[in-house]
């Protein structure tokens, strides 16, 4: 894996504000302040949106899930190969909302790895976190669900989830990067993740719904800049 | 609805022989065959392939799968205006491959259709059928799932089941197109096919893994001609 | 299908108050509302208490639930014969809280007849209904999801969704017996249901969650009584 | 958790001999066994013959599965609450034919314990195995799905499965107590098992499809009594 850390990390959903010619613009804002600032920003669009996207920006492109299969007699469904030829350099894993299967997580991670693609697993809890971490996936994002979307951060409301999730992860397997998701919206918000000892944030609505996309990306990356300093 | 007919509409599946570069190059050879008799083929890529595809042919593009939600926080799955902004003018819903829920069923074929798209729900048997035809798609496509990639052609195989279908399927819903799936290799089983009261073939291993797809496809297209004379 | 109506139907769903001891208890209630009455009054406990209470009451018991397998190689999974050697007589399928695909559907409305058992299918609105009617189940049980446990019954809220529904069921299929569901808590709420031309209700909290139980059952009881004469 | 060990575990699965009046029949013959050997063999048939064989026998009786969920409004599925109080001393979590997220896992496992009851993780693999045991479930029984109902067993065809997810199951979590699946049908497969290191069995159709299962339960118990000389 060859991703520069910290990492903030931007899932489009399926959010009309960051699908199609929305989810191309965002991805234009993210490779401006990752030109400007050094900072890594990966994008997450939804699967139609791949190719276009990672043909127009330099900044990492992420499959927002990939499904537990080969290459073959599957309709509807996406392998990590069809991911990774539409320019795709890794994907979110069992994210809060596309939950998967203990064994389809490690089918998962293997056939990205097997790819040279990066896997993120989301995770819920400590004790979910330190299970996805005998999995080896490259990166864990702790998200507690339940601050999902709220703006709530996590690095704030529960700073000792992201703390004891750090450590039940590094428990189990030091190799494991870690982010920090749920609730992130703010500049003050990555700052506080990254102290925490997040390696980066995976986050959605914060930016995707924001008023301005670039404002926001920019005001994180210099964040990540303070802390790094 | 405005899809010419009869309709040879290939399912490109998740094969590597029908993903990336190798979607494209088939996606050409519908278009080409297309241009050459006038007869309509559609095509089915992955999610990822969709955009790259419909900017490349005159064809029309399907998607394999949409998911039954409106577009906001789901991460992962495909919404209607995602497939259609990436240039897919329908789907497959519901194929044997991808089964969905009864009321979800419902849900797609109105988003779909609110978004101008096509739907082509897939279903197994005569009852089935019938009552896919209560929901009001634009097509049926009639699939033994026994029949699937075996290369033995439900119109010849088990021709009943197709008249029975089409028979099935009328008595609830004369607007529904009934397509004939499982099975078809040939120009032959086209030929069967639409003799039997079809208006088009729904098939996927018979093109995309053909070593010369474009031969395949043009000897369909020459079968659908002889029909309609 | 041997089942005397107007029949009230009552799904003790996972609630605490209709497991276990508190199942039977109200099974009980049911029972000599029954015969009491004379009116007919099903109950579906959870899969555990199925045995139990089918040997402790002469009303008839049906399952939640059964999954769309033969008996074999499955685990945690219900057939119907299961279900019927435990003493059940029928079963719900594709209940608002446990939707099934539509092929299987299918499958378990057919296993469930194969074994002479009786088949309750849940619908959300007037066009699912007509599909589910094509199904040929031995009931359609009509249930707008956003009035389940509200205590708002249909039959009052959405009379035309229950009317229309029963026109588009029986336009398909005339020997599906409609059921009104979602809301229903009260003896009024079934005189209502009944004369729109339903044959019986299928409700849960209001009995399960009644501090009396028994009288409500009785007056529902009561209201088809009034109704039938 | 007060389990005698090692522990020969039979699930029933959804099999015809091992439903209903079989079904008592297999326990009572484990009951015998049991009562004669000391050895202790748990049964575990489908929900809706937890309580009849729990109240006809004094062998442990599990669940094949129960949902992740509180009692409530869910309508078809199995809390824990309900197979408890049907007799139940624990269940079988994540069975190959039955998997489930891997966040629904830490929540079977969570409500499993609560209401003092065992848990019984299902594993395919060594890495998956390791997962598991971060989720400090009561059980792991490794079942290479490859092997299940083969009639191969694991511990003759897989031996360094079964050793090297012992070693990688005891890395993470010490308390966590492995039994050997897959492919279990003679005593001598037992004896195996138990050598490798592991401290029981879960084994299905060896015991529930065999033309004697008493003869096949009493060759296993003398198994486990010659290994633990």
């Amino acid at each position: 894996m060859n991703i520069s850390l910290p990492l903030i990390l931007v899932n489009f959903k399926a959010y009309s504000q960051g699908t199609g010619a929305n989810a191309l613009k965002i991805a234009k804002d993210a490779d401006l302040v990752f030109k400007e600032t050094g900072v890594n920003i990966g994008v997450a669009p939804v699967a139609t949106d791949i190719r276009m996207i990672s043909e127009s920006v330099d900044v990492p492109v992420f499959a927002q899930h990939v499904d537990p299969i080969e290459p073959g007699s599957h309709t509807g469904f996406l392998t990590v190969e069809a991911v990774k030829e539409a320019g795709a350099i890794g994907s979110l894993v069992n994210h809060s909302e596309h939950r998967l299967r203990l064994a389809d997580i490690d089918v998962c991670i293997n056939n990205l790895r097997k790819a040279g693609l990066v896997s993120v697993v989301c995770t819920n809890n400590e004790i979910v976190s330190s299970a996805a971490a005998a999995l080896n996936p490259d990166f864990i994002a702790i998200e507690p669900p339940e601050l999902i979307g709220t703006g709530i951060p996590v690095s704030k409301a529960k700073p000792e989830v992201v703390t004891g999730s750090l450590e039940a992860v590094h428990k189990v397997n030091r190799n494991v990067i870690v982010l920090c998701g749920a609730g992130i919206t703010t500049g003050d918000d990555v700052y506080a993740a990254l102290k925490l000892g997040t390696r980066g944030v995976l986050l959605a609505s914060g930016v995707v719904k924001a008023k301005n996309p670039f404002d926001v990306l920019m005001s994180m990356a210099e964040a990540v800049i303070k802390v790094e300093e």
